[in-house]
């Protein structure tokens, strides 16, 4: 099924349900009022919108309306946990290459993953602000599974039967402000901005086939002002499985439901078919040029990320963002 | 005011009003379900709480009934944001001289911070459970602010008039686990279990005097296993006032109400009172002797963590964990 949350006058919004086409929606009225209520309480409401869903679909459901992308926030507005991944070592080779290290051998054993911001996601319409453009603003193509409860040291195997919920989003990246900030030691937290996510989180069977070994095995498309920048697969060349990552998150630790655990930036070796991140043309230009020629992202710049099923129809709705300058409160 | 969190049957719990003593509750009802709801709506919730303390504390409240510790979750069982400083630079200098390195310089004008976990909290006398001992079990005791909604690039001084609450936790560090994380450049995920917060958030006036500059001028008293570890005061060495360090973590990104901001190990220069975790005085041994001789904490170990008013009086009630083995899902 495909759920969804619409901006109301609270914090967390309003779920849901989206028909298969996201041509139209219906309101969870008396299942649950929100995606975490749901998730909160999944075995009491998976039955339930499962059955709204078909009605949906059906075109049976009551108060159905237009479903309206730009209407909705992120489907977890603001979530307990985010937890992000860098599954693609094609990625990081190439940074670290640019720069001119080498990636260390157990990187291939052992998945790199922070611990991400998920206190205020941005909505999937909405504006990036950003108080300079000498941050180096990048996007982020990542595809994200959200987990229900998951006990303490879940191996790869028991991690995937928490997988709820699949989604894609745009990780806000300040590339001039991460080197300084990683080289302190504590990971992430100015360097990346708030996230968002497509307006649609969709349980993993409406992807058929394309869901398999943990992966999601379709091309993520990002465009940048309106140019197409990329097309990689995010099932090929993924180091790392969705229940892989989910399974590190919780080597010491249980995941609270709700929890979201990215893939990192998608990448493939093979460059042919563009990017999904601005660091990634850089670096590749760095190690063929010396330097690099492709810019960072500026004021008025958007960006527009998706993914298609095999017959080309819209799986999570769209990301559609635009940078905008930010002024400091006075 | 004081304010806690009621175990019952949901995930988030029972708001409920504490009296100064620590004596009696009251329920929040007709105010706020939990303690989220009214961060959410502060300023609709702030005066009835108020004057529900009021009436509460002068005994003429209804509903009233004793205070229980052992019943509470942390004030916050979820939050959707945790970042936790490193403000006592004391502590930071002594790992790293213990390593034989140095403590960069810019440490003192930039605060190390890392985005932590807050899906699951432990409850403040919830037992800890750790796969092995190996993993180097420690404690950290720290303070800690709430804040409502801070805009991004707020100031220290306008990050200031955001703090809602204080509150003191229990940062359980897996030291075994970090060295090779931090090598890994993302900062900490495996190496920091769940943490837990003592049972009490407070409104910074009842702290009268010892809230001043942004910190909390009281020791803060931990036992290991019955015997009483430290008490550093941290109003000491306090590097990176709270407001400042609300600010580091706003400096690209608004801050959603509810996010707590942790101080790091409270570290006084002078050794004489003790330690807030083991990491510390091994460090100091290694300075000294050339080789740690305190040992980590072993499952059946005890940490109690709490602080006390002028006259004696506990003033967020205690934090009490027993460290227990943990056994993987068959």
């Amino acid at each position: 099924m495909k759920l969804a949350t619409l901006k109301d006058h609270t914090r967390d919004g309003r779920l849901i349900v989206v028909s298969r086409d996201l041509g139209a929606a219906a309101p969870a009225t008396g299942i649950a009022s929100t995606l975490q209520a749901a998730l909160d309480d999944w075995p009491a409401t998976e039955g339930p919108l499962q059955t709204l869903y078909d009605a949906v679909n059906a075109g049976s459901a009551a108060d159905v309306f237009p479903f309206d992308p730009a209407a909705c926030h992120s489907p977890l507005p603001r979530a307990y946990q985010f937890v992000d991944g860098s599954a693609y070592l094609n990625h990081v080779n190439l940074v670290r290459k640019a720069r001119g290290a080498t990636m260390p051998p157990e990187f291939l054993e052992d998945p790199l993953m922070y611990q991400a911001e998920s206190d205020a996601f941005y909505a999937p319409h909405e504006d990036i602000p950003v108080e300079s453009e000498d941050y180096g603003i990048d996007m982020e193509a990542e595809v994200a599974a959200v987990v229900d409860d998951t006990p303490m040291a879940s191996t790869p195997e028991q991690s995937a039967a928490h997988i709820r919920l699949l989604m894609i989003l745009n990780d806000v990246s300040l590339r001039g402000l991460i080197p300084a900030e990683l080289a302190k030691g504590f990971g992430f937290l100015n360097g990346k901005a708030s996230t968002a996510f497509a307006p649609v989180a969709v349980t993993p069977d409406e992807l058929g086939d394309a869901w398999r070994d943990g992966k999601i095995h379709l091309p993520l498309v990002t465009h940048w002002s309106g140019k197409e920048f990329g097309r990689p697969n995010a099932g090929v060349d993924m180091n790392f499985s969705l229940p892989r990552l989910i399974s590190h998150a919780a080597k010491t630790r249980r995941l609270g439901t709700g929890t979201i655990v990215g893939s990192g930036t998608v990448s493939n070796v093979d460059p042919s078919d563009g990017f999904s991140c601005i660091a990634e043309i850089r670096a590749i230009e760095m190690i063929e040029h010396g330097e690099p020629k492709t810019r960072f992202m500026k004021f008025g710049d958007t960006v527009r990320i998706e993914m298609f099923d095999a017959v080309g129809a819209s799986i999570f709705g769209a990301i559609e963002q635009k940078i905008v300058g930010y002024t400091a409160p006075a």
